[in-house]
């Protein structure tokens, strides 16, 4: 297993990507090929005491940021992501982590790794750190989307639910604001239609947004708009809840007293909760595993994200994948691909 | 002030409306017309003990139910809902509540109640329960929008957070998937151009899911799908929240002991967040205001939206609308209205 680090992307970079690759080497093992700027990676390691010498680099002179537009991996051929991408698509490696910006990330690998032939879109999705966890798709890189990518996503995420989760059936539902056949924009309404007739999945029907916490579904498909307001309200509500806590809790001797008596399952409850426990985002649909990491991890969750991305190459899915719209390719509409 | 209630609809009729209606009675005052089966509503009054030979009724023969569709309204012509609407729109009283089906309400108000000369559309909206409070809208009513609707609902909400939280220039944001101007779907992109152009309003931008708790805007904008995801999400994951909070507490005796502690921080915040306080949805833009009480609303929500009912009448709410969109409807297209 060789694993691709993007080591220039993010608001971290390449500090706190630096640290997640070491403490990721010592506890999963693994080889890894560090994309960035050589010199800037080994300053930076020596003036924090890390060792890096043991890694294989792969130079780049320069880095899209946040601020680049999407074609940025294809603007600055000799940027960390570009070079990460190139790596992943030669197979000089087994699965690409990075924290660079989602637009450029998601349009590079769709173009540079490319898709699985038969897929109209990659997906980028989020597991939801419910009990138990949900995958969300897409969660932000198709703003739009046309109905008959719905059951794409469906197979997709499905795929990696079995073979990350070891789900042996998962549950699809329709992001949806009403749970009858009916409901919806256009887009739901014919998504549901294909959704109910795709042999492949198993389709349990609309959820409401007050459900996806209730073990409703394992796989949440939606377009990339909704998917994202969706994703984010759950990330502000957890933030708003989290700090009122605080705010109970620290208010005096006594409440700091009852705050030590549950801090334990608290704080598992909070870590559970954490988006950088649940490492990174899987790019979905590509001929290659492509995990995005946060563009604020530090450390810890890079560490997590490079667990995921290891786990995502092993399990399998992508092999899965192919093998079930490989099958629907025949079926797609020409011109589609 | 008069107030209209319809007593039939929702999951808890005629008994929790009836009760609400007396204790709103009793703490506010006011008076009131019931409208409603007045067989049913007397025996089921006289089973609970409750005194209702004080109160107008208005007596309809059928209801509208929570399966009947949105044309409801005029198919039963002598439901609660099309007699209370009728009632409303006659001016036999100055504000209606009705628990009844959202869709059948909405629809039935914009046509019998009729909307604002000037007003594409009426939007349901919703008041989060965040500090400071934030209006949403369209909060489901409006499942899909054109993008000259959303600068009218930045004028409504406006007017309603002015005039009933007494707000000097109300800060509008639009819901998106992040806060550049070129940032979601084409709605998203014209609706953006066309706020900033709104001279009547205060707007700040695009406001992400995870920044409407935290004080980025007064009058939150959106579709009415998007609005239901997300009002939904907030709602679940106040459920969740709250359901594991209990789970932490009922562990062993230490945690029932911390749980005294912070008993009394832990309601009130519960309280705050619950939406059965907040009472019910104001819908904007009528002619006449009409609030939508929750389908499973009890006697104590009930009275909730009788209370904002009232503040709703008194606010002069729809007379600002009426000021702001008569200006708008000289520059509406031809047709519109």
């Amino acid at each position: 297993m060789k694993i691709i680090i993007d080591c220039m992307g993010g608001d971290n970079a390449p500090l706190e990507i630096l640290k997640g690759v070491i403490d990721a080497k010592a506890e999963l093992g693994g080889d890894y090929l560090l994309v960035g700027h050589r010199e800037i990676m080994e300053t930076v390691a020596k003036e924090n005491g890390l060792d890096i010498s043991g890694f294989e680099i792969l130079h780049a002179e320069t880095v899209v940021t946040m601020e680049d537009d999407s074609m940025a991996f294809r603007d600055k051929k000799n940027s960390s992501l570009t070079l990460s991408l190139r790596a992943l698509a030669n197979g000089d490696g087994d699965v690409l982590v990075s924290c660079s910006n989602t637009g450029a990330l998601f349009a590079g690998a769709s173009l540079t790794v490319r898709r699985i032939k038969g897929v109209h879109r990659a997906a980028l999705a989020a597991i939801l750190p419910f009990n138990p966890p949900v995958l969300l798709l897409d969660c932000g890189a198709n703003v739009t989307v046309q109905p008959d990518f719905l059951p794409q996503f469906a197979t997709m995420g499905s795929a990696y639910m079995k073979a990350l989760y070891g789900l042996e059936n998962p549950r699809v539902g329709l992001l949806n604001n009403g749970s009858e056949e009916h409901k919806g924009t256009p887009l739901q309404i014919e998504a549901y239609r294909l959704l109910k007739n795709c042999p492949d999945i198993n389709f349990v029907g609309n959820v409401e947004g007050n459900q996806v916490a209730f073990n409703a579904c394992d796989v949440l498909v939606t377009d990339g708009f909704t998917g994202n307001v969706f994703l984010k309200s759950l990330e502000g509500m957890g933030k708003m809840f989290s700090s009122r806590m605080k705010g109970i809790f620290y208010k005096s001797i006594l409440t700091k007293l009852a705050a030590l008596a549950v801090k334990k399952p608290f704080m598992e409850f909070k870590k559970n909760m954490d988006a950088k426990e649940h490492g990174g985002s899987p790019i979905l649909g590509l001929r290659r595993p492509v995990i995005k990491a946060h563009g604020s991890s530090d450390g810890r969750a890079f560490k997590n994200a490079i667990r995921q991305a290891t786990r995502f190459a092993e399990s399998g899915a992508t092999a899965t994948i192919e093998e079930y719209l490989g099958t629907a390719a025949v079926a797609a509409p020409v011109g589609k691909e």
